[in-house]
């Protein structure tokens, strides 16, 4: 399909579903920005559990979103159970104005949903010259190190840093593997690699639906459950949000809403070395660049390089959709 | 040796050395804390490459700190190549000052040397009730995802919070295992694990001797890289510091100052919800605590506690010393 049909047809689809124009079009064109960077489990496979949760209102389709000001760097924004994609837009925006006039900038969110990838937003900071870090919790996927049960999300961490070229965006889960994989691996009855999930008893399985079932594996055992415990603690503690395992799956819970919790520390790096920082960020780069390569390797790529290689690459094609999509889209228009 | 008699010698020996009274006071504490918390490759093992590195004055003895103040929230500090306990001493009391009174500290470390353990800055921050971030670059050791050459140093992501009780600190390399692990190892006449560490030529080695040669793998290949990359780009490009494998190894460089690059982060908890903070924090490690086990676990801990633990064990016992220390002790303290 046609980028711009497509984009007409979500804004269309969340106009219907109550939400503002303005919010359509940032839905619309977030869902469109996941199938063109190719992380499908983020993008219109979503949609139908968007419109399922805002019909349920667990999404409040016209939220009222209060950003309180603390002080000139710190704001704290009540999402009102917004739409992820809205909270975060908003938070970012707020996010970047503080450290422009700060130096820094802190902005906490409670009260929001999934948002999609945290790179969507760290994109944006990067892109106004400023280092960004993003966390968002996620709901129970992966076991604590010396637990047997799921209880903190793929919870990511993500930075991102100016380069005077692409940005460098890291955007990394804390499970060995990402959910979406396991997920797509059970829908094509395929198995998981070994030593990535547990069963619910505990024990190491490669079978998919027992992986969802059960937990999966931090990265590196006790580092990785505490890099994800860490940024539980900073998306759902400090923001005021849900935590410990008591934030809704979007797609299982109907229960109530996510009150996922998320966290943006922006900071202009112009305050240390002024604009010595490209010049040195350039030269980092390079020498990393240039070192000798691993057997397998023909280049050395940054964290973003990649995603942003395949985004260009299909940022004028059309978006292919799967005819069960397709379907969904169309019921969805219907109402 | 008793833990005050060993006081008095290491403050003597620093001070003849010809650093101030106050300045071997707070060297002294951190090596006798590493040693009480049996993090042995950052205790005594080190005293004579300090005064070594001191004696050519690659560390500078009597620093002329600069502490600029750029905003009440961040500072850039100038460390004038001082030992880095005393850089990063004087950068997290900055830290605490600015988040106590403004809500968030940045502060910045340029021409410091190894500090020791993160989570001994991370742990005096925690206990003002203040959450924190401290990063530090390091000398190569890492080889980049994609490299078969080490240029990232194992550089640390340290993260603290209060939690009312023992301190949530997560202090972790990015590396598979530690360096002073492989220098044990290497010592010994051990094998080291496989799949922790390249050879020279990027094959992947068990010979410690080899993997200090070669290069040591990162946690989760392109994740940890990443992350690495991250910490470089945190404490060494923004602070102004050397940084793209340029921070020189204390025991084997002598050709010039490390010029190792700090970031501390400080966040007050409480301007976003107040003194809900600690109650739901505690909730939160109650919540995974009870969690079923895993085999071969009688209990959960969180980041940190274990350290605490042995930390508590060792307070008010005497510390052992090997002979081979013991001499360089008496030959550093008959200058």
């Amino acid at each position: 399909m046609k980028k711009n049909i497509l984009r007409a047809k979500l804004i269309q689809i969340f106009s219907k579903y109550q939400l503002s124009k303005k919010h359509s079009e940032i839905c619309a064109d977030y869902l469109i920005k996941a199938e063109l960077i190719e992380a499908k489990s983020h993008g219109l496979i979503r949609l139908k559990m968007y419109c399922d949760r805002i019909k349920k209102r667990l999404i409040n389709p016209r939220p009222k979103i209060k950003i309180k000001k603390l002080t000139s760097s710190i704001s704290h924004i009540d999402a009102d159970n917004s739409i992820g994609f809205v909270s975060a837009q908003t938070a970012i925006n707020q996010a970047i104005k503080n450290a422009k006039k700060t130096g820094i900038g802190l902005v906490a969110v409670k009260k929001s949903g999934h948002y999609g990838l945290s790179s969507f937003y760290a994109d944006q900071a990067v892109k106004k010259n400023l280092i960004v870090f993003c966390f968002t919790n996620a709901p129970p996927a992966l076991a604590p190190h010396g637990a047997k049960k799921s209880l903190f999300g793929t919870n990511p961490i993500c930075f991102g840093v100016p380069t005077g070229k692409v940005p460098f965006i890291l955007d990394t889960s804390t499970s060995i593997i990402n959910r979406g994989k396991i997920r797509r691996a059970h829908k094509l009855g395929e198995k998981i690699p070994y030593g990535v999930a547990l069963n619910k008893s505990g024990k190491i399985t490669t079978n998919a639906k027992e992986a969802l079932l059960g937990s999966q594996l931090p990265i590196a055992s006790f580092k990785g459950s505490g890099l994800a415990w860490m940024v539980d603690i900073l998306s759902g503690v400090l923001t005021g949000s849900s935590h410990g395992g008591k934030t809704k799956d979007p797609f299982d819970d109907f229960t109530g809403p996510q009150n996922v919790g998320h966290l943006f520390i922006t900071i202009d790096p112009k305050v240390f070395v002024g604009l010595n920082f490209i010049k040195e960020i350039k030269k980092n780069i390079k020498i990393v660049k240039k070192l000798p390569k691993a057997k397998g390797f023909s280049s050395i790529l940054y964290p973003g390089e990649r995603k942003n290689k395949v985004y260009k690459k299909n940022l004028n094609k059309d978006i292919s959709i799967p005819s069960k999509i397709l379907k969904e889209m169309d019921e969805l228009n219907a109402i």
